[in-house]
């Protein structure tokens, strides 16, 4: 017999049903379900919502949380970022990862993709902690042939090993930015996705300057040059793309370029606020929504995002119908699921079981005249009370076994970073 | 012997103290205070800050939140608010409030500037509940001499029965905006506020519309015709405050007028962006910060709006170093004080006892850098353990006596509002 899971009478779509969940899938959902489960969740009081989805971070940067707010760009990545990462070892990583999935699992993200450093480490992590995660392995060359070299290499030994990393884990691609990366560097890695198709992550259009740096550099704008290299495909997702004209929307949906939309880190980096997200999906991009990494964002919350997501675009368009609670759900949950391409971010029937329960006995579901309303921009984080991924349990009434030694790891190892 | 408590060994500015707190105020900051107490909190694992202050809200609109979101503002008002606001009784408001102090006092604010209707309903629940209020009475005439006539004799009724009201509570004027209210009942009010040392609310500058209106009607922008009508006093703080020139920050800077910002707000309703915090600290004014009602904003969480206000301002600014972490707690604490005129929003010996412990023990407290840092830009409300307003203790571990009942009636009561 396999394991079974009952979640009993929880509150989903303004209905009250019972949920069943057979291995890794959500087998049955019905208005009640009379079988004997090995857990049985009382789903009273509380409503369903798919496990979250953060498209875009970086997650052993929870290390630095904290740590260069409220600076320039450049000084930040000179002064703080690159000397504190240049320390980082593997146990630093794995740490880190451990804390950015335990943020997870209690803000209710049950999926992440991750660009980073010492992937093995980060793989490691999420693997024990039981969420999934589409890593990329970050790479640069800094139009650098010997560094190029270095990073294919690095890239094809990760492959090599990247069955080992567990199976809720998928290894990915991720060239850092056309700043930093040669359009030769970026075409191998457009091919060697191909060949072996990985998802591919990237920054790309993040900031003004990057823009004008493209324009002078390569004669184009971000995604047009992308595009001349021949490298936008349906594995790619680009993460910010704050500054993208009309034409370049265009050629993102035509060649089905995913988008992922980071509105803290846009805000707290003064990078921009007006991303086009109703131009995007009405030109049938899919867009997600990512935290971005823990020391520009600062946490790793995808309610939030959610809220700032909302928030901005309204604020920008001067427009508040603009970027609905509902269609910031379903950019956290579907659309994010569509870029990690799993088979999740959805409530049915052969759907990975990939859920949270929310705790309804909060003032910020009090009146619940609009459960997504509610929760998109009354609620944080903290409301999660159940977090299932994968058809186990990671989290009950708020806790995660293991907790306090995370807290109590990161905090010693952290105190090198400054 | 005066009632005493104690919280020992507690992390504020970086240090370890013990707090001794004698009636209302805090009697001493120590290394270490060897006394017998009748209350004694461990304040290990948890970081001390003044209880936070919301300059601006609409407490009993709790029983709206999730109402009319995504929506023009003057559908929202037409459709949704003002049918709602006709229904309201003074059971309602009274559960209301009630439901926004317990939302207040969870994520750590010990004193708020309301500005609502049916203020003896919100007294009465704000003085059950233990926290401050600084209440005003929501005023209107629509430019009709009868409603002005209306509306003193309610200011007055209203200022007769204050003393009742109880010693946390304060009564204040709350004139709507210069579009509902005449330039004569704004002076009314003005002579009435001087003559009984009453505080004076108003919104003032929220949207281009009422700029554009007022110059069309008063032939001035708003800050320059209420200057004309001589109601700027330092008695009166305004709200929003979005569409202010350089020379009317200066006027409200001579006339010693404190301003409010409501970041949620005026991103939800798309009122504007560009609120100017730096030049209006520069010219010396005094800048709390609010949540606004929750029917727009749709919380009363103050960690929250102090991260949003932040975010916006750099985003504007597109500078990263706007608005500070530090700056925007000054703003949530001792400058909010300053609005509501209480001695508190400060940990100092003689001030107020109204104090909030932070767990520590979270992810968005780990690793800590940088105290401030995690709480403006990594926490939420959520991270409140205990809260202490006027000495006595209102939340500890988290929870509030009583919340449940509060919850339920509202959510009965809220019934009939759609």
């Amino acid at each position: 017999m396999k394991p079974q899971m009952l979640i009993k009478g929880v509150e989903w779509e303004g209905q009250i049903k019972d949920i069943l969940i057979e291995g890794q899938y959500i087998k049955q959902i019905a208005d009640s379900i009379s079988v004997t489960a090995g857990i049985e969740i009382d789903g009273q009081g509380k409503a369903l919502i798919p496990g979250l989805i953060n498209a875009h971070t970086h997650a052993a940067m929870t290390l630095f949380r904290g740590i260069g707010d409220d600076m320039l760009l450049m000084p930040w990545l000179k002064e703080k970022i690159w000397p504190n990462e240049a320390l980082l070892t593997h146990e630093d990583v794995y740490w880190g990862a451990k804390l950015a999935c335990l943020e997870m699992i209690k803000s209710g993200t049950t999926a992440f993709l991750d660009m980073y450093y010492k992937l093995p480490a980060t793989a490691e992590a999420v693997q024990e902690m039981g969420i999934r995660g589409v890593l990329s392995c970050a790479c640069f060359d800094h139009f650098n042939p010997e560094q190029a070299g270095k990073s294919k290499q690095e890239i094809q030994s990760l492959f090599a090993g990247s069955d080992a990393y567990g199976p809720r884990i998928k290894f990915a691609l991720g060239p850092h930015a056309i700043y930093t990366v040669s359009g030769a560097l970026l075409q191998w890695i457009d091919t060697f996705s191909e060949e072996h198709n990985l998802l591919i992550q990237m920054h790309v259009a993040e900031t003004e300057e990057e823009v004008s740096h493209s324009v002078k550099q390569f004669a184009y704008t971000p995604v047009r040059y992308l595009n001349k290299l021949g490298v936008l495909s349906p594995r790619l997702s680009i993460a910010h793309g704050l500054y993208v004209d009309e034409e370049e929307i265009r050629i993102l949906a035509d060649k089905g370029v995913k988008v992922v939309h980071n509105p803290a880190s846009n805000m707290k980096l003064a990078s921009g606020t007006t991303f086009k997200f109703t131009e995007m999906r009405k030109a049938g991009i899919t867009v997600g929504i990512g935290t971005d990494g823990c020391s520009s964002s600062n946490n790793l919350d995808m309610t939030e995002a959610m809220k700032l997501a909302s928030l901005l675009g309204k604020a920008w368009r001067k427009n508040p119908e603009a970027l609905t609670a509902d269609e910031m759900l379903y950019a956290a949950t579907g659309q994010g699921a569509d870029i990690l391409e799993l088979k999740t971010g959805r409530i049915a029937e052969g759907y990975l079981a990939d859920l949270c329960l929310i705790d309804l006995n909060l003032p910020a579901f009090t009146p619940n005249h609009h459960f997504t309303s509610n929760l998109v921009y009354a609620a944080n984080g903290s409301c999660i009370d159940t977090v299932i991924c994968d058809g186990k349990l990671l989290m009950q009434n708020k806790k995660v076994p293991g907790e306090e030694e995370i807290l109590k790891r990161v905090t010693e190892l952290a105190k090198k970073f400054r």
